[in-house]
């Protein structure tokens, strides 16, 4: 009998060639390495359909996916399904943080409600030793205050196209930002900062999380005002905005469902 | 004219073996690659001097170190050190966070009057994929109620030979503990745990905060009860605490002086 599962995964994105399987079989991605995986415990070629496709280099600590499993009779559950993936899916830098039961109607994108991004920039004149490739590195203190006053522009339903990666394939691009947070903590004992910015939307155009904390970190260095950020929106023009902000800073931190 | 430097260090503990210089060449040390970098920048042979040698795995977040540097008559400041060992010191996961002249009465060790080691502890099913490496994994949740209650025995002036590495060459095993505090925080959306542990003393014997850990995890566990940490220090013996924690929890965090 045909059972949906949902997994819970952690990955570190470095290590791959982002989520979405590629052509060439020796090309490492996240969907590859479940989708074997998952062969290897039980012999099935199955498809795995995930909520968010993260770029190469893009971290996750709550990815969710799914997938459909014929177990026959057997009993599974979600902890001994983990528990062997996990101990499977090695030396990949790949966790399942839990795994359930869905029903025939659950899928990981569409039944999303909300996706939760983070990222992190570390601010100071050295480079990352212990945050190498989960950062990007800022040489200069930012102003964070400047940075939450850019971002207010962009909460909302808006045309986001100054912030949409040219290769985009969303048919549009309206999208309801509900949520741009930013924290700022000491990271050393020498006066380095690490500046977290938290995003909330039900979905996301592509690289937009990295092309919005591109524009702002340009308004956190003094390059641009707050308001600018108003300007670029309305602009809907991506040559308008700042830089695309690299991806060793991101992480898709949680899922929400119904 | 000799000059003493002071830095202050991140690295990452796993990429080394250990601090201290080996007499094998091919073994990385955290020693070597600074005294190696700096010959690179000026071809001087100089011996760094550390505040805390930290052991294999073992990372920095404010390691301090001081050498002493015949510059000739050419100006150097701080910054520009830090910047230029930071480019040699390549591809070496170690970073100067920080360059300083010092007094020639500065001793990273000697000078020392507080030490702030971090532990932090992974409590959840699933291994971990991005703090792989800079955590203690533990398959559960911890009680840190009664590792704070356990804790508390330690603090103040004692004789931490229950704590203390068989190896430990410091002439006594009497040390005053000064603070140990536990905090606990959510570190996914399925239920994860991240404990971290602060110590603080001026002066740590070898592998006691390991040590500590170890014994303090079993309380956290259930399997000692509070009130044993008591029993196990007046033990005096290596053999009446629990095990040593790996080493991949464990950071120096930052060194205070005068």
């Amino acid at each position: 009998m045909m059972q949906r599962w949902k997994l819970t995964l952690e990955y570190d994105g470095r290590t791959f060639n982002g989520w979405q399987r590629q052509a060439e079989p020796h090309v490492v991605t996240v969907q590859g390495c479940v989708e074997e995986t998952v062969y290897k415990f039980c012999q099935q070629n199955i498809t795995v359909h995930v909520a968010g496709r993260t770029d190469a280099g893009v971290h996750a600590q709550g990815q969710v996916c799914h997938f459909d499993l014929d177990y026959g009779d057997r009993a599974l559950d979600g902890f001994t399904l983990a528990k062997a993936l996990n101990a499977l899916i090695r030396p990949h830098k790949i966790v399942v943080l839990h795994a359930e039961k869905a029903s025939d109607d659950f899928h990981a994108r569409f039944s999303a409600i909300n996706k939760l991004y983070r990222y992190q920039i570390l601010c100071r004149p050295a480079p990352p030793a212990l945050l190498d490739g989960r950062v990007w590195h800022i040489f200069r203190a930012l102003d964070v205050e400047a940075m939450r006053a850019g971002a207010s522009h962009l909460i909302g339903y808006h045309d986001f196209s100054s912030f949409r990666s040219t290769f985009c394939q969303a048919k549009t691009p309206m999208r309801t930002l509900d949520a741009i947070r930013f924290s700022q903590a000491p990271i050393d004992s020498c006066g380095g900062a690490l500046v977290v910015m938290e995003t909330e939307s039900r979905s996301f155009l592509h690289h937009q999380v990295r092309n919005m904390i591109g524009t702002l970190a340009q308004v956190g260095m003094g390059k641009m005002a707050p308001d600018d950020v108003r300007d670029i929106l309305s602009a809907r023009s991506r040559d308008a905005a700042g830089p695309t902000a690299p991806p060793d800073g991101l992480s898709l931190v949680r899922i929400d469902y119904a």
